[in-house]
């Protein structure tokens, strides 16, 4: 799909609530709806008439090469620009992003204009990938799991976590990631009880678990993937905790598709936990929709009301931390069909044991 | 500098200003407060009593380890949390960063509490650093300058843009960042006419413009340094553009000192593009504050009003780009005193001219 075709997807749910357009000020929303991968720009998007795209200066030539179709405005005064080209209407805005002191000032600039609540009204676009998203995310998810089979030939024993960290991150590079998703979180021995860790200069030591969060971007896609492994053998224990985190996704995969509600895959990913007498151990979120951004809509929650579209790509991410002793994430990145999702991390979830 | 030292010193800003307290929304805001570095946490700062840390389940025993002395709360709805330790008197938001949306909804929660903006009471307290600060700063700037040298020791030519700036990252990462402060821009040829020019697979040439902009992040404080060389013999245009742009940044970094108002030195930065002809080619800022964040305040403009103070950190960064045949920029990271600033990206700034 192209811009364009966003684009016109946009305007029409901004015509069904009877607007007279959007002002989007969510960087990442406007590389969405024209492909501008600058650090400052907004686009006017009116229901009748052009849309308008405000940049600085230093964006000119890119703004040039990235949007032909689109008109350009440059300056440094990006709500100004935009307050004057808004004359009539109510105009939704991003006021989920938009900063209180721009919606101040852009409201002291427009005369005879109602400005509402934008409703994430993109975001909710952006929950339903088109196929050019579709492939990028698949080539990013391809690149990640293709270093990390790599990685995992060895040796890592004997290698610090920052070491080993930037082996894979290197691995991803040269597959052809424009850039990693996200600093690599790799925890070994207790440190991967911390669902977030940085990784230090400590020692691969065997017996560990080693638990590896990282992913690869393409053309702004990000891949999100997370494995544990044990250096040497496994013992009972790092046995029991990887069976109940596998048991535990499946049992969340199982639910995420098409028509299904968000809260369904929560719960049953939970439960699974609670039948194996780990949810206490589990303290993060389940899951979380991944594009443009490596966390966006739909998150997977309890609460979070809503049904599953075909062609959502989310993650599914159950976890054991047990504080001083280690735990266990696994981690895909999956697309939404109408039956079982589509595992775009494709690469195996059985407890390796290396080295 | 101790966070507590810091935090202490918002208060007096906070009580100068009459106010109850200030509500710490802006993530890198609240690590220079707290030294959180997690990607979830908001700060209450009361004018009387004791701070409170907000964040989710994610980041508990992080918390711990990172902020013994303040108390921390755990939950998912951190505005919710901070409304209900807002008893009375006026708070101030950082509405500069705030979203509508976050400010409505903890407007509808607290009773009786007025609340006001924040006028970016800590931005300006980050604007001059302390010795920690300037320590990592210091070590953030001689690991990217030792990176640089170390590659333009060569071979360029042969290889491309990506591969090259590959090299320099690593290069920085090996001699101890612990990332890379910003992705690199490395353009050569006509490439090095677009100021931000995302490396390519172009292959460097003998006698192209080579411009590199880049930094090593160090305990979160970025460095950001750029220099333009050329492969091989330098050419009559290529020195007469490369002249003028040292001469910019000589003039501009002049006045980068104590009590001087920011704006002299654009002034006096874009007096001398203008005296050597090359005003119009210049389509940038001329530099900002660095620390905690890549830009940050103060931003160097002929509108900016303010003086500048000791231990204040900037970037001083002019250019002159002619599309279609190439560009030149040279940039320093600077401490500013009460004479010349310290230049902290300490490495030569004559025309080198490469294999």
């Amino acid at each position: 799909m192209t811009t364009a075709a966003r684009r016109a997807a946009l305007v029409s749910a901004l015509a069904d609530r009877g607007l007279a357009g959007l002002v989007v000020t969510t960087l990442v929303n406007v590389r969405y709806l024209t492909g501008f991968t600058g650090s400052n720009g907004a686009l006017l998007v009116p229901v009748a008439g052009d849309p308008v795209f405000l940049t600085d200066g230093r964006y000119r030539d890119q703004a040039a090469e990235e949007l032909p179709d689109v008109q350009h405005v440059i300056g440094r005064d990006l709500i100004g620009g935009a307050a004057e080209r808004m004359r009539s209407g109510d105009w939704a805005l991003e006021t989920h992003t938009l900063s209180v002191d721009a919606h101040d000032r852009l409201a002291g600039l427009v005369d005879g204009v109602g400005l509402v609540g934008g409703e994430r009204v993109v975001e909710l676009l952006r929950e339903v990938k088109d196929e050019v998203e579709v492939d990028a995310l698949r080539r990013a998810c391809d690149i990640s799991t293709t270093a990390l089979v790599g990685l995992l030939e060895g040796p890592l024993v004997g290698r610090t976590e920052r070491v080993v960290a930037r082996d894979l991150e290197n691995r991803m590079l040269d597959l052809g990631a424009e850039a990693i998703a996200f600093e690599t979180i790799l925890a070994t021995g207790d440190h991967s009880a911390i669902p977030h860790h940085h990784p230090t200069d400590r020692v691969l030591a065997a017996g560990d678990l080693l638990k590896i969060d990282f992913g690869a971007r393409v053309d702004g896609y990000h891949a999100d993937c997370t494995r544990t492994v044990v250096l040497g053998r496994a013992d009972d224990w790092q046995r029991e905790v990887h069976a109940a985190v596998r048991e535990s996704q499946a049992a969340g995969l199982e639910l995420l598709r098409d028509g299904v509600d968000v809260s369904a895959s929560d719960a049953a990913a939970r439960g699974s936990l609670g039948a194996s007498g780990w949810l206490d151990a589990f303290t993060t979120g389940l899951g979380h929709g991944v594009g443009l951004e490596i966390h966006e809509d739909p998150f997977i929650a309890a609460s979070h009301a809503g049904k599953l579209s075909s062609r959502t790509v989310l993650t599914m991410e159950p976890g054991i931390y047990v504080p001083g002793r280690g735990g266990v994430r696994i981690e895909d990145t999956v697309l939404v069909t109408a039956g079982a999702p589509e595992v775009l991390t494709t690469m195996t979830k059985d407890l390796l044991e290396i080295g």
